[in-house]
């Protein structure tokens, strides 16, 4: 029997892992990216605290030893139900079984300018973009002479006060704080910047507990966070973000964590998809009315657990006993045993505030500070895909604590072209651009010789 | 005293490193990136062997402490020596004393096809995107149908027989015996790979011994790379390398590590440039007939040192100390003491031939083997920049030769557009389009529940 899976995150790779030891199954991963990676952790690599390749782990290194697993980088373009295939950018896949774990991409509401020039945070290649925008435009303000456009290149617009939104704005206060005034001489005003953390709701941290979202909404704003609630994001043009009163903020940076939803997948019945595009499916996971069709973890909507009538939460937590559930299902129905249910055993949730700081919901109690922040980096580290990866994150958290100066601050990008260049030279020998001038006047006697 | 430094590399960085506790004197570093970075180990960052943050580090967290000290990210235009002045494409800077040392690039001998296609390996952007390349090309191999198609895919081509083409196809060699059959069992003939390393020379490593040359050619070949002298590369078009005897090997990778060219300061006298374009100098890095310019690295050309009448080679040494000598020759004058003209004290050259192996030699004697690599380690983790660096390099080359195996073989890469993607799939839905058969013909049967 041949299963294809589409997407390799918590859901797809633990269908994965805990289905391989079947030799009668062969496995086909299909993804875009050639390796496994840890969302929780993006908005480190965002903020130059860890490097990407610590949260991320190659597939075909994992799953080299497995020959019943295969593995073809390439994105889904549509499913043909009927015939039993897929196709990607890479060619057409038949299969027995399709298990779809596209997971979800960021929610823009339909907002053209924001889609456009706002910064999501849902992808190492998007995290990566983010560091070198705001390294740059550290760079930018440090030759902007205009305060204010130097205020905008400075300020910061974050989007979404969930936990990614809560987790950056923390950590860009900090950097601001710590590291910004003292590698940033030449940027007059830095201690101007603003971080603002902007949400619709009432409240961040929304589906966690009021104990959390108060100690969260304390510690940023100790931290110098603007926190700005009920008030929606409308429209972001010529570096102006308009909130839904009228006000604005004047930024070069929007970041943009405010909602996902689910990828599409061509190909499959309109009246299967539900709220947030998210695929009907029932309580074994199989999408409403296909025969060999299923789906799991954030992109799929289950209404069949009795404590969640509307659906699961879309974290990490559900997708990953998705993942498990289903392929010891489909062990039961190899042996003709009959199958289980999903039900979510909801280990509870956390977010980090600041430095030293987080804050945690577990089923039976809340608790935040210190503690909480270490329980975090446990169970952050724990998931993640390979020993090495293990360590030099450990690593990396711990020498970024200690020196409280995480070397990591890299513009890393392809370099102008000589085309581009030729250009710029052209266009800024005008007799208007400002010459910095020395501290002494040049008197052109030879200095050395 | 204002001096503006065009370029972070080996000698503007000792430069800088050897001046700054001269508070008299401001010193501004223009760098078309906002780290330095250590070239002689991109060929590990290419190979996936260690991460690009491995080598490199932010300038401005070196200069942070040295308030003298001010760093520029931008690339130079042009410079004005009649005004003082020079032009880049953040801004226009004045100085009392300008010091060029920007370095080399890639020299593709006026082959234009090469220059489009093949793969220069001189800075950090290169490396990675090599190494994306290299790994795509992987993903390709797994995917193709025609053998020959798959092989061109596979094989390698490095024009260049000096150390980073030496280290290079060392590496490859490597991974394509370790890793690549244990990864990629999807390519059926994998092991049909070759790794060419061509030369239009006689032998490898050139200004080494005959010793190291023969131990080099000895390992490579042992490796089972095909070495090929005494033929220069003379173009490549459609996957086609063609040699100075006509004769032709296919490949989607062409490395070009074949030579340098000093880079181009527009607004120098033409008279001042001499051999590989390199800015002709005097006995204290003044650059000919000029009153305040100075050249030091790879970029300048000095013919005063006696043991060196055609000038220096190329390499770290040289730059490092130059860069030293110019910065006490500043120090010297502002204490009215007489100045020291450069002589280069050779310390000796280095590769790494293998995983195990390295060849060295010293001004008095040559080895190679085992103790060769163990002292190339300790010299390339010395001069890195930042304990941190030192560190993780050291547990990076740790854990690949420990496991046989970086885990570091991520396609990190902006995905596809919307719109790319919907483009691709109305191509690709042609009835031509080969599907991939399941190991079973698919029933449509329920698989669980």
């Amino acid at each position: 029997m041949r299963i294809v899976v589409v997407g390799g995150g918590f859901a797809g790779l633990n269908f994965i892992k805990s289905l391989w030891a079947e030799k009668d199954v062969e496995i086909i991963l299909v993804d875009r990216n050639n390796y496994h990676f840890f969302p929780p952790l993006l908005y480190q690599v965002s903020t130059s605290f860890i490097e990407a390749s610590n949260i991320s782990h190659p597939f075909r290194r994992m799953f080299g030893p497995q020959r019943n697993v295969r593995f073809h980088m390439g994105t889904l373009l549509e499913i043909f139900p009927e015939k039993n295939e897929i196709l990607t950018d890479g060619g057409t896949y038949a299969y027995d079984m399709l298990v779809l774990a596209p997971g979800t991409e960021t929610n823009f509401f339909g907002m053209k300018n924001v889609e456009e020039k706002a910064w999501p945070m849902k992808t190492i290649d998007e995290a990566q973009e983010l560091r070198n925008h705001i390294l740059l435009n550290l760079e930018r303000a440090s030759r902007e002479k205009d305060p204010k456009r130097r205020e905008r290149l400075l300020n910061i617009v974050i989007s979404g006060g969930g936990p990614t939104g809560v987790e950056l704005a923390g950590m860009l206060a900090e950097l601001g704080r710590h590291i910004a005034p003292r590698e940033y001489p030449d940027i007059p005003d830095i201690q101007k910047a603003r971080i603002y953390l902007v949400d619709a709701g009432k409240v961040l941290l929304a589906p966690m507990s009021p104990k959390a979202q108060e100690e969260a909404y304390k510690v940023l704003s100790h931290l110098g966070v603007q926190i700005i609630l009920n008030k929606a994001v409308k429209d972001y043009a010529d570096g102006v973000v308009l909130l839904a009163d009228g006000s604005t903020l004047e930024t070069e940076t929007l970041i943009w964590a405010s909602g996902v939803i689910a990828r599409e997948v061509p190909g499959l019945p309109k009246d299967v998809i539900g709220r947030g595009r998210r695929i009907q499916v029932d309580a074994f996971n199989k999408v409403s009315g296909m025969q060999n069709v299923y789906a799991i973890g954030d992109a799929c909507l289950q209404t069949t657990d009795p404590a969640f009538p509307n659906g699961h939460p879309q974290v990490a937590q559900v997708a990953l006993q998705q993942g498990t559930l289903l392929a010891r299902n489909i062990k039961r129905s190899l042996r003709n045993e009959p199958l289980k249910p999903f039900v979510y055993n909801d280990k509870g949730s956390m977010a980090i505030i600041s430095k030293y700081k987080a804050v945690a919901d577990l089923p039976k109690f809340s608790f935040e500070g210190f503690f909480a922040w270490l329980v975090w980096l446990f169970i952050h580290i724990l998931p993640l895909v390979g020993f090495r990866n293990k360590v030099q994150l450990a690593f990396s958290w711990m020498w970024s604590f200690i020196t409280n100066n995480p070397t990591l601050r890299l513009i890393l990008r392809p370099l102008p072209s000589q085309r581009a260049l030729d250009d710029a030279r052209k266009q800024l020998q005008r007799p208007d651009v400002p010459v910095s001038e020395p501290t002494s006047r040049p008197d052109a006697k030879p200095v050395v010789g």
